[in-house]
């Protein structure tokens, strides 16, 4: 018998359960709840935790792109993952989520059998405060995933209230971890890809509706090199290139320990106003 | 009867005809072969152009991902494309192209109702000598696709000669354009982010085998926006942030006439070596 009240918060949201169907069946969790419907992220690292519960699933995660179609209701969803494509090397992924027969979010995925060959890295992580001399971001009461993260700002933090003065720009920078600190893994590693709020709350703060529409991840690094890193804080970065008729892109970058390159990973977001 | 020479190979490219099943069937054009199969940013365009075809179709394109599952033959393919989700303002398709009944790319696209809100860009044009200034790149005799785009390189060029110095970043900065002149559209601005070589091509110069896995394109502006820029130059910029473990990814920015950001790109690169 598995002790549900022991597991971590993460894992026991991302419980999917396999129908005769081979469709996986799962349930939004409280713990991951956002403003309205679950946050963008446990749904991404769900679409993706589909695929690594398969059997027949190649390698690991290369690229992650998830398109959130329409709301997902509070409560039970279907996952259906199928391969479109294997090759040698890689596999190609068709994902979607769906609420009484209604499809809700879609993705696909690529996975590779990653192979040591030449590397380097042109996406430095900036020079910031140590993760213990900056102080922990409260989390929002309104979004109860906020207080399963363990942000620690040096720069562009969430500033919700309406009247906190417009900044030049959208950057934020933070130190970033589950909490409880859990060993990272891929589908981790996809939801703290979008812990970064939509860019225009950090630019023109202010109680705005937005949401991601799709979010690609591309991932760095394998099982061996996520392994490494344990339950360290990253360093993230985020920043949108564009806002305009109604929409924003944002893209991210986040750092490992020894200022290791593990995700980048970038989003078009509609705002209304 | 359409005089078929007399149309821009670009346009000639994108021909498809609607079979009865509601598939499209096209096929690859020499024009945009590239060493091996067609060019990339032709296959993209493809997979948009067969939504935009579409009469259930509601809104400009906002975002697409392009997934490279599998080698397409030079001749003829079918293309599926049907919207999973259609909302008030937002419509998502998924889109896949096979040969011989063997998938061989998928697609998501979402498309949107644009509507004036607040504006900014944050990703500004870098710096670059005139379009006039520049000599134009002579395009590669193993990749006809490269003769069909005028590119005039002002930093980070091709160089495929295998004793080319590496360079130290993998940046390119270019003016760029159909050849002949086209007028700007969804379809052709999808293709040009394609354009950027593998940026191991040019930090690291050789003949090594590389190419696109996964491509995500957002749009920043609706279609008057694009009708704008009328065939004028964009200028565009391409970089690397990791390479490593055989794949490297690359991001890239095309502004247009008045530095007005018209799209953001981002693929995931394989590479050998």
């Amino acid at each position: 018998m598995i002790d549900h009240h022991a597991a971590h918060p993460f894992d026991q949201a991302l419980r999917l359960a396999r129908s005769t169907d081979g469709a996986w069946e799962g349930a939004t969790h409280p713990a991951y709840a956002n403003m309205v419907g679950p946050f963008g992220g446990i749904t991404a690292a769900l679409m993706l935790h589909a695929v690594l519960g398969d059997p027949a699933r190649l390698g690991d995660p290369l690229a992650l792109t998830v398109n959130f179609a329409g709301p997902i209701a509070d409560g039970p969803f279907r996952i259906e993952a199928s391969a479109v494509r294997t090759n040698r090397s890689t596999q190609h992924w068709s994902i979607s989520l769906s609420q009484n027969g209604a499809v809700a979010t879609t993705a696909s995925a690529v996975f590779a059998i990653r192979r040591e060959t030449w590397s380097a890295t042109e996406a430095t992580m900036p020079a910031a405060p140590a993760f213990d001399t900056l102080n922990r971001y409260p989390g929002s009461l309104i979004a109860a995933w906020t207080r399963h993260y363990e942000m620690r700002f040096a720069r562009g933090p969430m500033r919700i209230e309406a009247d906190a003065p417009p900044l030049d720009d959208s950057v934020s920078e933070l130190w970033l971890r589950d909490d409880p600190p859990r060993p990272l893994d891929f589908a981790a590693l996809t939801a703290l890809c979008d812990v970064f709020f939509p860019r225009l709350m950090v630019r023109r703060p202010g109680r705005v509706p937005a949401g991601t529409v799709s979010l690609s991840t591309y991932f760095h690094t394998d099982a061996a090199g996520l392994a490494d890193q344990g339950t360290g804080p990253l360093f993230g970065r985020a920043q949108a290139s564009h806002f305009g008729l109604g929409y924003h892109d944002q893209s991210a970058q986040l750092w490992g320990a020894g200022g290791r390159l593990l995700a980048t990973s970038h989003q078009i977001v509609y705002f209304k106003g």
